[in-house]
């Protein structure tokens, strides 16, 4: 049998249009002869087949050799960081549109699901990124991202000042709004709304982005994933930034604080159907290929 | 009776695949009692009605009430060039692919024509400049262009050294691949490329786009439409750069001549269907509201 | 005798370094035979002359011809949010760094003052900005941004989605991290740094910047300054924006809640020395003509 | 004694104010027990010392320890190309002016070399790229690169319509001026103009920066150095690009034709005094810490 035996199924918060595929894949798994452990608090699943379970994230963790997230990447990054510590691979099936983590559309589920028992599939590892915090009390972390780590300015009036350094060798002073630190994950992220470049997925790399920064030439650097990024803030007591892990987890940095952030030694494995291609899902999210006409002088 | 009695038809050279919507425009406007004009040298338009008659531009410029461009924006760029300084309008019909002024789909043609004659359109005035080139020998030009006039190198190796005036006013000295002057309907064009802003079309103002400057904060300035640009070019006697008009006429510029651009006198008049929208066709244009999915973090 | 006989003076709050230089200022005024007033709440100044008179900014806004900001381009605004809607000219002079808007250094302050007395100095008219926000209960404002109206998520987690109008005619949706609606002086200021283009000072016109936009075609615009903006808040009753004049006034938008920019009928007037050039400033301020040498290939 | 025993000076051409320099480096070599080539077109060494040998760039890729540069970044990167295939490192001597790459000033030049000599200084390898031409006739190159491989078309009124491989997967079609691919040490040259990323120069990595991309979402990708990208030209028979390595070695590309880019098995050893620091040099070339004041609403 395959190696994949105890699934765990994970769904967006709060959207009740997904119970529909989350009842069609307990029912899918079992008629496959797997385990099937649904999240707790999973949304509008009322008619949940009695021999399905209902397990806590940190219980998938445990038990699971597979957990499929139905929902968007959001909903994938959230359940990466719980079970991808434990090693546990992750599947992404989206509600009708292209993720790009979420790659499996719901009329495909099945289809895919027993290629993917039967050895047919594209296992892809992802390097994430963890945060710590250096304060006078202690270190605070680490903290897992799958996307980025942020730093943002708290009260929305004042441009944070602070300087950044990589492996002990200072690079900048800044003032921005704040600093994305990507993985290749996260470059198609926010990160690219910040005017950063695309990491392809195996690099191994971080991407550092000021966001709006002050001097025009403060311009996105990358470096090796095998280096550490220190930002320091700078400013007065009343200075207060925010550190947020994708967008999700946050924690409060004052001036004279570090934030400190490394590649993790933990990995996300994504499974992915057999046909994956990296570029064919950049090209569908991004629109290249079809994208506008502008210059038309020739047309 | 309509103002519009005698229309000429422009289509995309060498194009045979819009002779069908040339002839069908033919008959529809015979139909409709206008006098019809078509281009001499009409591609692939064999079986034309003997009511029609074959003319120049010139002769269009002369005679008509109204032209009609099949094809892309770049055949309504030449077309306009030729026709506006006799005050002729334009009207635009694409072959299928909305342009950003051929804004009427083939199957839409008939419909809006009727609607057209009946007195229910849009008028619109766009702004164009004219661009002259100052040399010891004289003086090159006036060139017309609807959206832009490029500088250029010739050869590819190296960027070109100019500086830029307002007005008589010093802007500043440029290294760079070249430079961009556009009008508000050329900022969809070649501009947007190089990192210009959309300019709203009724707004009397020109934008100054470096091509990839060599200082970073080198950014896209815009002025006043009433205000005269000179582009001063430096180099030896072995520089060599061009001056392009939307993309379609050149004229060379040596080390040390002078670039003139300025408003024309001349004003293109176009003729959109009674529920035009500027935004609604840049919103199609530029995926605006089915943009890619970037910030995946909430989904 | 000149028209400026009644003279204000507003200081950098919190700022004693300032104190000398509005020493000095006093003294020269009294010598020149100026009315003097100054800013109740100067920061340092203890031994001011006795003919100097204390005064808040609303009656400086009611008895002065000229009012100087020392300081930078922040004291500046404040101060000409404060007298320009009485009509009262603003003259800024910096502490040894170039402004935007402080363009008179100290060493050539007491040279500059007798020139403009003796009525050599360009008088420059600016566009501000009105914001009004639309609410259930009824209309906050208008608030007067010389720079900038500036709209951000106030919970650092989450991107807003709005919905952008032009006079009544919809542009598009957004996701993005905010909306700068700026005025020309505004445009290299805040603006620059999110990507906008420089704005003519003499142009009758606002760019529309989108902050780290979700779809990367989500381009800055620049529209007529007759025209009037509106912003549109999604979201639900946790969504929670805040709308920032200069970066200094703040309202908050809910979910729902309209924000309405306008052209104010108040302008600020500038009086520089009579040297007085905006790109010199611009070349200066943004390192132009000294710029990075990043294409070193044929040096 | 040191590892560098015969050195080689290759100073820019054609710059008559370099030769003191070349003089006095001649002067300090010998004075300091050196074997000295320079190059045999050396521009205006008249009075060189008779130990002095002429040498070809050649020759002295034979029988140099170290090349001395003296000049500007482009007369290192052709140097480079030169003697790298050999394995001789190269220092760079600038004139005044900082380079990202000729990083000693002449003033410290004496100073530096015996610090060299005495083993105290930094060694430093950059990858370097290799360029083939496929065609219907066989394959052109392999071409050395230190900084990027241009695409750009020849003709300068038409954009380039080409598509892109990484190892064999398609990552999209691409309408566009041109299409950089540069090496970390390019990153911060042409690439950088053209929006890429600065990229770490130990990173393994190659940067893909279209020129002017039709498709605003046709951003700039990072990928592996141990990746090999292919670009195919697309057009008709008139269709002429032209592929250039450092903007000093050109070959052209037809449509149909396609062009590879690798990592070459030749690195680039350069040689550091015993302080240098890459974000030194970074931040002096742009201007970071010194930036432009864009921000200033709280000064």
């Amino acid at each position: 049998m395959s190696e994949f035996r105890t699934i765990g199924l994970i769904g967006r918060h709060g959207d009740v249009r997904i119970a529909p595929t989350l009842l069609q894949l307990c029912q899918d798994l079992l008629d496959l002869g797997r385990t099937v452990l649904v999240e707790i608090d999973a949304t509008g699943l009322t008619d949940c087949p009695s021999a399905v379970e209902r397990a806590s994230r940190d219980e998938m963790a445990r038990r699971c050799d597979l957990v499929i997230v139905v929902g968007g990447d959001g909903t994938l990054l959230s359940a990466a960081r719980a079970v991808a510590p434990a090693g546990v691979p992750v599947l992404g099936v989206n509600q009708g549109r292209l993720g790009f983590m979420v790659d499996v559309a719901p009329v495909e589920m099945r289809e895919t699901l027993a290629a993917v028992f039967a050895g047919r599939y594209v296992r892809e590892q992802r390097l994430l990124l963890e945060a710590c915090v250096h304060r006078a009390g202690g270190i605070a972390g680490p903290f897992l991202a799958v996307n980025d780590v942020v730093i943002r300015n708290q009260a929305a009036i004042r441009m944070l000042e602070f300087e950044t350094w990589l492996d002990g060798e200072f690079i900048s002073q800044h003032r921005a709004d704040g600093f994305i630190v990507s993985s290749p994950t996260g470059s198609t992220a926010y990160a690219l709304s910040g005017g950063g470049p695309v990491l392809h997925p195996a690099l191994e790399a971080i991407a550092l982005v000021p966001i709006c920064p002050h001097t025009l030439s403060d311009r996105p650097i990358v470096v090796g994933a095998h280096q550490t990024v220190r930002v320091v803030l700078h400013g007065n007591p009343t200075t207060l930034a925010m550190c947020t892990c994708d967008g999700q987890h946050s924690e409060s940095l004052a001036a004279g604080e570090t934030l400190e952030i490394r590649r993790s030694a933990v990995r996300l494995h994504l499974i992915h159907p057999i046909n994956y291609s990296y570029f064919n899902i950049l090209r569908n999210k991004l629109h290249w290929g079809r994208g506008p006409q502008l210059k038309t002088d020739a047309d």
